[in-house]
């Protein structure tokens, strides 16, 4: 049975702790977003660090509180550095977080990605065209290997992706957050909406890569399902409140900060929400 | 004979279509900037990739409508990818834009730049010291050899660079556009000037860069002549505007990038234009 | 004897001939904060220019008048880049500036830093947690081998840094800058405090960064320690005023950078400072 009360306490709690606990979060992130990736999970209450060496990616799976992979801008030291990370913070047994972005480009990136099946995530992060894509790469249900990202934008909409982030999710046993219009966050048993925003936050490169961190700054407090709503959520009160006094995406982009950094867990846990059984 | 009318209805036309096709341009662009570059296409209209790998650069060669090649903060990667995306996008009879940053730093710069000449840009975007080297070292007319480009920074007018930026758009048969107090921007046979801008421009770092990419965006759709006079003119149009009420650096380059989402086509093409024969 | 005007006189002097002589600065530096390095860098009045390659470096440390080295984000080429660089500017008899953050992650980070000790930076340029660990590595008084760093996060205050940041600048015979809630800089013989500044410092990633790369701006005019109580004194100065009209981080970094272009030389040499004998 599905209980709302419940997942918003915990959404609340995430909130909470996360602004009391500072966790470090370590993250090997894409080149064109890495400092708005930074600059979200300080604004939303944790620590952040960014490397690219395999051996550097392993000491912060063992010294930080999660991991965030994201395969943007892929360079030759990814091919050691992700599969290393990974497996230590799995060894670890600390959460990371998998943003796909740009999957369906070169074979680098689809090598890794077939590598991180196996290593689990605990929540992975993308918008709908990248979850449907992945769940195909994995031979899951709901999956497409037919590649229809534009780029790195997507071309479906999040409706078309919820039997993929569903299996993607039991897969993992963790949690699967799709970005859209509405937000979906499973964990495979129940599906959450999300919604809110704002029609500029896709105007503003990096601001999926920024969740995705943001994600991992909450696992590493929370379990993954509460974790992944409580990033989304946050994101929908940020970007809904920001909307409301600019016209454009770059002073979007600085208020969306501000109001990361200023969301407070009752509003986070208020955010519109539709649950369902999956 | 030079028709302003029909050159501002290309302008127009360019700024239109861009924003109803979205065309997706593949960039290998340096790290200082690349997070504006991108923010600069999204706004404009475009959509955005960026990558580093040379099997992901010829893939988004194919996949892109066009490629935008930046030579800032090179790393060793980009020795065989730069090439190996160029050759692909040539290859492909897609537009392709290069932005020689830092030209006369190092030797791999010289020998990729080098390599450069007989794949012929669609779009060179420079400062006028820039533009100067790059004619010089493709032993071009209005070319140096001797250096003076000043770090990134310019050492020379416009005017200086006009027989450069001639020559080269002659030699690769497309368009070179010089950014300076007015930017001038040729196609070999006629020699336009665009002014507006803003002296702040200067002081935000990649201010360049970003044009050079936005270039490639409107290059996807028109003409490399109307592209580089559509994207220098929308520079000038959001540059102006944002100077009138900003006064310092980091407040324009927010309200820059908004204006540049903000333009319409009839303002941009309605920017003050003079216009000769080469 | 410590003469507290004499020391304010050559702060404005510093910021003055920084902003006629827009000297340029050459920077290795991580891949989070390069853009705001160098919008950090033009702001003050200088010119910036990053590179990743070796020959770069090398090329960079002749051609302009600082040298700024920062440990963040490494790669592969840094193993190479970073002292080809750093020998190449102390050949110059050119200032350089480190910035050790990240000291505790990772092996080669850690032999850097060691090759480091000989090459004896003129402004070394960290948190109090980074100077202790740095003090350590160099077998200094004041240091201690074991990591305090959170991430890239400060465990320490800047008052526990004192004799660590005293010990580092004897050593190399430069000036030490400790970034904290009072910031202290120290040439070995004299104690600076500055104060001013804001809590929202902590909140924008790359502030620390930043401000290693307005030392070096400073570094190529004057003195070491002039230089790092003219950077430390801008910060405060930008940082304070920021302050007043902001009230979250990503507005606080807008606003920030711009009242680091605003900042009249009177202004900074007047920020308020207490001086003692080391």
């Amino acid at each position: 049975m599905v209980n709302e009360e419940v997942i918003r306490k915990h959404i609340a709690m995430a909130a909470e702790v996360v602004r009391q606990e500072k966790p470090l979060v370590g993250s090997i992130t894409n080149a064109v977003s890495m400092n708005f990736v930074a600059n979200a999970q300080l604004a939303v209450g944790g620590s952040a660090a960014m490397v690219y060496l395999a051996e550097e990616g392993v000491f912060l799976a063992q010294a930080a509180e999660a991991l965030y992979v994201n395969m943007g801008t892929l360079l030759p030291v990814h091919e050691e550095a992700l599969p290393a990370a990974v497996c230590a913070v799995c060894d670890a047994e600390k959460p990371w977080v998998l943003d796909p972005v740009g999957i369906g480009i070169g074979s680098l990136r689809e090598r890794l990605l077939v590598q991180f099946k196996a290593l689990k995530p605990n929540v992975i992060r993308g918008n709908a065209s990248e979850i449907i894509a992945l769940a195909g790469l994995w031979e899951l249900e709901g999956g497409s290997v037919e590649c229809r990202v534009h780029g790195v934008d997507t071309t479906d909409e999040v409706e078309a992706a919820e039997s993929a982030s569903v299996a993607l999710a039991r897969w993992t046993g963790g949690a699967v957050a799709v970005s859209g219009k509405v937000d979906l966050v499973t964990n495979g048993e129940v599906v959450a909406f999300s919604s809110g925003g704002s029609t500029f936050m896709e105007k503003v490169t990096g601001a999926g890569c920024s969740l995705g961190g943001v994600c991992a700054v909450y696992a590493a407090v929370v379990d993954p399902f509460t974790a992944a709503l409580a990033a989304t959520s946050i994101y929908n009160v940020a970007g809904f409140c920001a909307h409301q006094y600019t016209d454009a995406p770059a002073s979007f982009q600085v208020a969306f900060l501000d109001e990361l950094y200023k969301a407070t867990a009752t509003v986070i846990a208020n955010n519109p929400l539709t649950i369902k059984e999956a």
